[in-house]
């Protein structure tokens, strides 16, 4: 294993080639820190600003094996990395951050929600689903209309239906193809709100304010932050990230999705082990953003500040949004962020806009 | 030619592979950039963060032609480009910003002071010298002691004397090598300031506050930047910005470096058609850094603002200093950059640390 913390001109190895990959590979840049990228894709966006990158599948024993030679410490840039590649990684004698157990309570939505009650950051009530049967039993608890999800995979609203009644259940679990899953009761909240937060080697917890997002299709539009909200709202949302990532025995950043009530309580809808959409307006409303803050935190340096400079409105450039471009680069007070993907495809996030104006005081 | 503005996911072409180019490669991969190093240097810090490296002399006609082929337009991160490589490539029918006047005028300290005087800039008295025989006659109408610089090459205090009196021609024309060479008047400034300047395009100049610099053993040791200077002063490198990148027919950012004298006079000392080490603090003082503005001004993308948010002082970390990251990765309120480079030389720039307070309202 490395010393932490890690010496400049480290390496570090990222599983994943996207957008992700690509900016924490340029946040470790400025630190000096080489990054190795493994990923199937050829000629991906995180590719072509790293090192070297390792052209395989993720679960490809010899790439892992050259990874792990190579890296002083791993991490990835999304959460359904194949079962045992960290293991793997682990076996090899490689540092990989955050660790094999945020990777699995994150895969999986039923063990999600029960390790996030159980360090008492509430959820929506939910039910584990392996039959229609099971839906029908659920729904008498949870009521209806409920919100049917794959217990793993699935992301950006793919892989979940809503159960109006009684009657859809076995439809509804066809829909989702009858694959494990989980049964969620309705939550009328009146935001969705996001908590970007990091936890170093020595088990220091930072927490960066809150965005507000606001989906569409099942797609990040846009985050507004910090977001305007009661300073009850942010301890708790503090609160719950402290439990959450210590829970974990969490090294790195995380994005911590959550539901907010009219009345101000907060429930967490998903954990996401990686840096996170909802945290891009850090890049520019941050001394030190997101990805840094990753970086930072798995090469075992000291974090760093996670005070808002500015108020940030993140929208996200998806598919042929990108054909915008012309305007985009003539806008006052915003920064772009683009992110070099060949094909601007329905639905693929292309890069992003942060529109900049001065601090509102809460 | 391309055309301008380029389109997202076009590729810069950089002679040069240091930390200028390392820089400039991280800033075009924010807005989608692909960005080809040319350098002789074996896994130079630039090819790092690059998605293609051509491993050759500057001047290998293969290479240039490779370069040309793959290359949207051209730029350097250093001025000392051998001559012909411009032309060749501007033969091969790709565009080079800044351009051949830009690089020939700044390579020649007598083409300089020249064009430099002409465009209304004006600069410490100087001769041009051949012989020893020139520095006695031109110590007569400058003064001793006059200081000796070959014409060409020559950076970080390097290829420099300064000549004490007549009895000194002979052994100060000796010590420089006895190649062509200029005498400059003793210019007694007050302070040594830069600006960082750039200009579109569309023939838009913007200018960055200026930078006050601390030199040590001739090597750039600190900026602070806003320095604190008159209006008057902050006018007149405006105004000598905004003549000498429009004498050039400029496009990228360009590094003026000044004398001030006591009574708010500014003499140009020289330029550099390039990004540079005095403008690092705009990397996390301003909303738009100069390897950024660069990126955009050759682009052919609107300029952004040069505004400065932040106090900074830059400091470069040089040979065996950047031993001291365990400490500097932990100072509150200061951004750090390191470079990457494998072997901490003497004399080296390893990285720089802008520390950064309040604005403060000159």
């Amino acid at each position: 294993m490395a010393d932490f913390p890690l010496a400049p001109g480290s390496t570090l190895g990222v599983l994943g080639g996207g957008q992700l990959g690509r900016m924490l590979a340029l946040a470790a840049a400025r630190l000096s820190f080489d990054v190795v990228i493994l990923t199937p894709e050829l000629d991906s966006c995180a590719s072509r600003v790293a090192a070297r990158t390792l052209l395989a599948e993720f679960n490809d024993e010899q790439a892992l094996k050259a990874l792990a030679s190579a890296a002083d410490v791993i991490t990835f840039e999304f959460e359904n990395v194949p079962a045992g590649v960290v293991e793997t990684l682990e076996r090899l004698g490689v540092a990989v951050a955050p660790g094999a157990r945020s990777l699995a309570v994150s895969q999986d939505r039923v063990e999600e929600k029960t390790f996030l009650n159980a360090c008492r950051a509430a959820t929506v009530d939910f039910a584990a689903i392996d039959s229609a049967a099971d839906i029908s039993a659920a729904l008498d608890r949870l009521g209806a209309p409920a919100l049917l999800k794959t217990r793993r995979e699935g992301y950006d609203g793919k892989g979940q239906t809503w159960v109006e009644s009684h009657a859809d259940a076995e439809a509804a679990f066809a829909r989702i193809g009858g694959v494990p899953a989980i049964l969620e009761a309705r939550a009328e909240f009146a935001r969705e709100l996001s908590v970007i937060a990091a936890r170093g080697r020595n088990g220091e917890v930072v927490a960066y304010p809150l965005g507000e997002n606001h989906h569409e299709n099942g797609i990040l539009r846009r985050t507004r932050a910090p977001a305007i909200v009661s300073s009850h709202v942010q301890e708790q949302a503090e609160a719950i990230a402290a439990r959450v990532l210590i829970g974990l025995d969490y090294v790195g950043v995380a994005g911590i999705e959550l539901f907010e009530f009219e009345d101000g309580r907060l429930l967490v809808n998903e954990i996401a082990p990686r840096v996170h959409n909802s945290g891009h307006w850090t890049l520019d409303g941050c001394e030190v953003d997101q990805f840094e803050q990753h970086v930072r935190a798995i090469a075992g340096w000291p974090l760093g500040p996670v005070a808002a400079l500015a108020q940030v409105e993140m929208e996200n450039l998806i598919g042929a949004e990108i054909d915008r471009w012309p305007a985009l680069i003539g806008e006052a007070d915003a920064r772009l962020w683009l992110y070099g993907k060949d094909e601007a495809r329905d639905g693929r996030k292309m890069g992003h806009i942060n529109r900049m104006r001065p601090l509102e005081r809460g």
